[in-house]
């Protein structure tokens, strides 16, 4: 269950020999009805994969009847032949369910600059089809890279459900990046409705995750309705599901980030603006200083007023607070408590920046930066 | 020879017992005149130590006799009680040398949030001034922290001579970074053109080395002018030599950061504008994927051209062309020259990118991001 928890959605996953491992590469996700809604967020990178090209164009008309992922090539940076590889994969897909190759979404992820094989890729959509039932587990496992577990997650609303899946594991970064997610309900909704409902929930859940700060050329966030439930949520209850979902999703990506060691919480308080206090957060969340700090356990908290200190924000530079796990190491930009009482040894770290400017506040999810980040991201390609 | 080059300038460097390790830990620089103009250029970091909020003020009438630098503690975050520990070492300084407390500029450079131990630091003024000499080495080196050699520079002009050094390893980022730079000259000069030569000068070569996309609260560099040379240049060439000078400390500063196995210049041509120029160049200085990519010695332009994406720049993303110490990898945005022609193994690489929008240029240099860079940091303040 996950991105077929929903009714009206059917999914699979399978081996097309796409990954030199030999694992599962291909996924599949059909809408069967009895409405095809759709909407979709895209990566504001402006070097943008030919499968984003693609996916952006066929869904502006806000009907999606069926989703095609894969992992072991990002087929981004392949200029012209890239994209005919892709308009080629939306039309096997097409013509294999009996759809129009404008009604297929193509995503893709792998490394950048390099051809799909195309003949493995086309010749693995038959079996897929075929394989395409009521368990989304398979497709969530086929659109890994150097994710360690598949990513799911379901709501339930009052008589409708929603589901989806994700793929991503480093380079999440505001405005999203090299993030797959495909989400599902079974609620009736108008691909306007789907629209601003997709827009807000990733702008509060995946815009404020940042692994790395990096920014991938093929993230994309798909939301498909079926309307099988026959039930008309209220907009704000079908935002409140997806918005779970996302939230989900969002944390289960940070935790499973490329090498890190800690998932760490920075919440700004007392902001100006809310903009403010994103500013602030991503500040912190994009410091490596502060990052391989908290790597080595250690509550370095003039690198946090220090990366604070870089920002436009509203703020009195001798005001700032800070707290980390619960003790406040740093009083009026001066020391505060002691910082040896900070035990950062579990997982989940939790820094809190208090401007003292005003009452907004946010929160933005990262990772340490560690050895095996260094490792696994200096080793990827070859 | 370096701080001490030009006629009219002593120094000195000694140990204080600020720093753990019992090396020297204080500095001090005298400039004997006849003038003593002097200008300065400080970090932009809104959290800014006691020591740059006191030199701020004592350099705003363009005169300084003397500077005294410490390691072993950056003297940031520490309040009210912090800066009166500044006054208190510039007028110990002052009160030592016979010259006015309002005419000595105080640099620290260490961990943020931590009181100085001013019994120690005091008790090693006198001593420091004894020593003073016309060797800039000691200087040099009791102004280190991670750093591994001492940064030392000169120029000659016709007739003056510039010299100075440098300390930092880490941290470094366009409008400075825990980096402390002590520039002197003999030349004859207002302290308004030193002034506009220095920011010149800055902005074309410490503004252009960002090692980690960190910024200090400390950073500094100072430049005083003896006139003892007699001679008084003119604006341009006294300009030629400062920036010189700079540049060199620059190319040590970047060659000496914590961790790094590669230096890495990224020229970007062909830009609209310099400042598009730059914000490329920066946005791919500060890209972990590209970093750590380099560190494995892999030729990953999707990473660049990925970095390059998430900017504002004036470009067409079908049209980039990335060259790789000599390859050009990428072409058009696609699959250029092979990738396996590259050779990563030398520490210098060189990095251009195409933006084909117009005529402007610019160089930023910056650094991989190792296993080293992580283990340093991870463990700097334990």
């Amino acid at each position: 269950m996950s991105v077929t928890a929903a009714q009206g959605f059917r999914a699979s996953g399978v081996v097309a020999g796409l990954k030199p491992s030999g694992r599962p590469d291909l996924a599949l996700v059909v809408n069967d009805g009895p409405q095809r809604s759709a909407a979709a967020v895209f990566t504001s990178n402006r070097v943008e994969a030919a499968p984003v090209t693609w996916s952006r164009q066929v869904v502006a008309d806000g009907r999606l009847d069926a989703v095609v992922l894969n992992s072991g090539g990002a087929n981004a940076c392949t200029g012209p032949p890239g994209f005919l590889d892709t308009h080629r994969t939306a039309e096997a897909v097409a013509e294999t369910l009996g759809v129009s190759a404008g009604d297929v979404a193509v995503c893709s992820t792998g490394l950048i600059g390099e051809r799909l094989p195309m003949d493995r890729l086309l010749a693995a959509i038959a079996p897929a089809a075929d394989a395409l039932g009521p368990d989304g587990e398979a497709a969530a496992t086929a659109i890994m890279t150097t994710d360690t577990v598949p990513k799911q997650a379901t709501a339930e609303g009052d008589g409708f459900v929603v589901g989806g899946m994700a793929k991503g594991a480093g380079m999440l970064a505001p405005a999203l990046a090299t993030m797959l997610v495909v989400l599902t309900t079974d609620a009736e909704a108008e691909p306007g409705e789907l629209d601003a409902v997709l827009r807000e929930a990733c702008a509060v859940t995946f815009d404020r995750i940042d692994s790395d700060g990096c920014q991938s050329t093929n993230d994309t966030v798909l939301l498909l309705a079926s309307g099988a439930s026959g039930v008309r949520p209220a907009r704000r209850d079908l935002s409140a599901a997806v918005t779970a979902v996302c939230a989900d999703l969002a944390r289960q990506l940070i935790g499973d980030a490329e090498g890190a060691a800690h998932d760490i919480a920075i919440e700004i308080r007392s902001a100006a603006s809310e903009s403010d206090a994103l500013e602030v957060a991503r500040a912190i969340a994009r410091n490596n200083l502060f990052k391989t700090a908290i790597f080595g356990n250690d509550p370095n908290w003039g690198r946090v007023v220090a990366a604070v200190g870089t920002t436009a924000a509203e703020f009195d530079p001798t005001q700032l607070d800070v707290t980390v796990n619960g003790v406040q190491v740093c009083r009026q930009c001066g020391v505060g408590e002691d910082r040896s009482l900070v035990d950062l040894t579990p997982r989940e770290v939790h820094v809190a920046v208090d401007l003292h400017a005003g009452e907004h506040t946010a929160t933005v999810w990262t990772n340490d930066l560690t050895h095996d980040y260094v490792h696994e991201n200096s080793a990827y390609s070859t």
